[in-house]
């Protein structure tokens, strides 16, 4: 094995010394020098870190949380001494919702507590509820007239039990020589237009059938509604429920609920066990009607010709709420908050505007990033056809020619970091070929802290995809994935603990040094063709 | 890697072989053909561990839970047709004590949940209090006066932060043969004299502090005391705390917390921030007076002129109270319930009697199974020295001659199995080698499904070592580990799922047939010298 890792190393340092020095793509030791030395030395970003996720808390998108958090950020940039720091509106997003305390507990057949927390934008419970539990199947709308009549005063166990799945890799895992030698791999897209299709009738399946059980369990008095989190081990992943837009049924309290105590609960009914529960929630919508969320932006002005051309990087603020979301995006935010200021402390002074954005919304489908780049730089028209206008973008046709803002042509790049708090290991190219080697050589004089890997694979679901979408130069770091997927990922443990000191301050420094050599590059970033229409 | 493997099973079966050749035990195949079959395909084994678990819940030693389980035990034994089935006390445990359910909830600086569990034998709070949290250090009884006057209303943290610590294995191991052959060694013992005194002397001054702690903060007025599980990713860890003895101080209410919540509030404390928490739990005594506990007992009787002659096996019924008990040791008893059940029904007559004991008190020091023995077996001479009674039998230095009951001699082997569910890979012979050809002899049948090795070496901290520790023969399986302790021991997520019933069934055939063979054998299982004094 050590062999293969030999090679694999050799390959990939070759690679890099070779397009590095076909590119001739300057790099300004002395500033990445001065960059590491702030980064690593007078660290802040731990502090922001705590400030954010623990000072805060967790910041779903249109809490009153999220509202502190903005208000905090803009705090944080204008300390700095950050230009044009504010808050942008993206319209109708939908309600607030925060939640304090749950509990579930078994009445009979005897005494035990089980684990369980509320689902966003779900009802509260206004005090304790006690009833009977039921083990529904409801898998299309024609299941749920079985059920007619037998709900009223009903606590209702919406899923199937699940067997455990032994944990048979390791919690937390770094990447190696061979990991990142398959990332190199791009692997040619199947034909996908008929999956489309499918995928549209599908998701529309899911929201149609979700829409009537949350209306049905309330016309038939169910008291509540429980999940069984998809994580084991006692961890509860308890993302959204109900609905958030106005006007629409957010059905019964809805709660996530351990594996471990969902199918014990699940057993007993098999059995044809009587279990009672008493259930609380103390969750609550904060506003009646929809509202505008906001994303935070601050600038470091460009100077000379090329200062109303911009470099942008980000990271989404908003937050699930049954943790404080410290892997997901506090570090990605606490790292882009620290880029900038590493800039400022240093002294940069960037050809063209650097500019962050700390964006909204991330969390229900990119909408702060997206609603940015459509009123800023370029949208598709929006569609005509009432049935594609509410798709999610993710799902829409982009039908007619794209309509750029004069800004579009003055934009070179935005990046991005979402992928838990693991350290930068490289960059996804995207599928931009020309900045690979540009990537190359601003990565190189971090290869001794293991950011070493340009590949051209796209990666997807974080914000850089809303910049992408409408062709223009948008990247997301390849990260250390840590216990991101396996522990902290939309669950209960996304807290500041799982979170590396080390790891921040390494992708502080290469985000700053990054965006700064865009900033200072003769020429804006090449972009790729603009993807098929 | 591939080689090694190779070679140490081929060594492992060369052993094997050899063994069984030159002991020329014999082995009832028919017999171990008949008991496979029924273990296999008509096992019990999950229906009983569900009843346990599920039906009746955890069984903390004299709790009503564990009455309980002794009366479901002692059904189930007379179900089958065994026989003398009856429980036996182990007189002045302690008291009973059950909980069902706790809530901790941060009210300022900001709303959050935090999950914690009570400790045993600590009381409830009769209802919600509220107060601040505070941090203290009690290294020493001298620390203690630092805090009087500064605890009254308050919740007190009693241990430090933690860092996390990441899961770098699988959670979830089996053995190999390359950690089956490692087993193989044994370690010559180190001289452990000095080190007796010392751990004497570090016992005394834990117990000492503990309960300097726990009147301490009842004349103080704290409202209640939280420590930090020993577990990450979420995992309560909470075992004993107060006192199970009537008339000592039982202190605060005291609840074990998970490490991301605890190290949460313990930053903030350390930030200077006024931390308040809302606590409840619904704790309580269920004696006021030190009570008996109990083991249950069942037989199938021998027949012919060894019929007083006794094989037994046995595990421990008590468990924690945070869980359902099921890996610790709810598996142990299914399986040794299921082996008694599966002699039965392949209509065994041994020579010697089978005796199946469930255990209570294990988990507070080998209490039940220890009592057992000097009621039936052997015993020494309780010491004169008050101090020396006073101390854990695992730290008493036996002093006086053995005292041997008839029983003594008539006594062959007892089998134990309480290392978690995972099934059975071997056997430890405990430095009885004169044993060690005959268990290769009796596993032979059972390379197959993995269990292939006999060591020598000694395993502890289980109800065999009450046997051992007089110089019978007793012995502890050794087992895969499975997730015990990365998930499962002592903790919150002890749970019917997380054992696997394969496991459960290969492990109860083999306890069947080596049982079997036990009381069927020409001669008792050969003694180890006794100990030294």
């Amino acid at each position: 094995m050590l062999k293969r890792y030999l090679l694999a190393a050799c390959t990939a340092f070759m690679l890099l010394g070779t397009a590095a020095a076909q590119s001739t793509e300057p790099v300004d030791l002395d500033m990445v020098s001065r960059i590491r030395q702030e980064a690593f030395h007078h660290s802040q970003v731990m502090q922001t870190l705590g400030e954010l996720t623990e000072g805060i808390g967790p910041r779903l998108t249109n809490s009153p949380a999220m509202d502190k958090a903005n208000a905090w950020a803009r705090g944080k940039f204008e300390g700095w001494g950050l230009a044009n720091v504010h808050d942008e509106a993206f319209e109708d997003f939908g309600r607030g919702w925060e939640f304090s305390q749950a509990s579930v507990e078994m009445l009979a057949p005897r005494a035990l507590p089980l684990f369980a927390l509320p689902k966003a934008w779900t009802p509260g419970t206004d005090g304790p509820v006690e009833g009977e539990a039921i083990a529904v199947a409801f898998k299309t709308k024609a299941d749920l007239e079985k059920y007619a009549g037998k709900l009223r005063g009903r606590i209702v166990f919406l899923d199937e039990l699940r067997a455990y799945k032994p944990g048979t890799e390791a919690d937390f895992q770094r990447h190696d020589e061979a990991s990142l030698e398959d990332l190199q791999e791009f692997a040619v897209p199947a034909d996908r237009r008929d999956d489309r299709a499918r995928r549209i009738k599908e998701y529309r399946e899911r929201q149609d059938l979700a829409q009537a059980v949350r209306r049905f369990l309330v016309e038939q008095g169910a008291l509540a509604a429980i999940s069984i989190s998809d994580r084991d081990n006692g961890i509860v992943r308890a993302t959204g429920g109900g609905s958030r837009k106005a006007g629409e049924a957010v059905g019964v309290p809805e709660l996530g609920m351990i594996a471990e105590h969902y199918n014990q609960v699940m057993r007993a009914l098999e059995e044809g066990q009587s279990v009672r529960l008493r259930l609380q929630a103390d969750s609550r919508f904060t506003t009646a009607e929809d509202r505008a969320g906001y994303n935070t932006l601050a600038e470091i002005p460009g100077s000379g010709p090329r200062a109303n051309e911009v470099v942008m990087l980000g990271a989404h603020m908003d937050s699930w709420h049954t943790a404080t979301g410290a892997a997901d995006n506090g570090a990605g935010v606490a790292v882009m908050m620290e880029a900038m200021r590493i800039l400022k402390a240093v002294g940069a002074r960037p050809r063209r505007t650097i500019r962050v954005a700390l964006w909204s919304g991330e969390e229900q489908g990119l909408v702060g990033s997206g609603d940015y780049v459509a009123q800023h730089l370029a949208a598709y028209p929006q569609p005509s056809d009432p049935a594609q206008k509410d798709l999610p973008s993710f799902l829409r046709e982009n039908r007619g020619a794209l309509q750029r803002k004069p800004a579009y042509d003055r934009f070179s790049a935005y990046f991005n970091l979402d992928n838990g708090s693991g350290r930068i290991r490289g960059i996804y190219a995207q599928e931009n070929l020309a900045a690979m080697p540009i990537f190359e050589a601003w990565l190189k004089p971090f290869a001794d802290v293991g950011a070493t890997v340009v590949v051209s694979r796209n990666t997807g679901s974080t914000d850089h995809i809303s910049f992408d979408r409408v062709g223009l130069p948008g990247f997301q770091f390849v990260q250390d994935r840590l216990d991101y997927s396996t522990n902290v990922h939309h669950t209960n443990l996304d807290t500041y603990d799982h979170v590396s000191p080390e790891d921040m301050k390494q992708a502080a420094a290469i985000v700053a040094s990054v965006v700064y050599h865009a900033a200072m590059r003769e020429q804006k970033l090449p972009r790729k063709a603009l993807p098929a229409q």
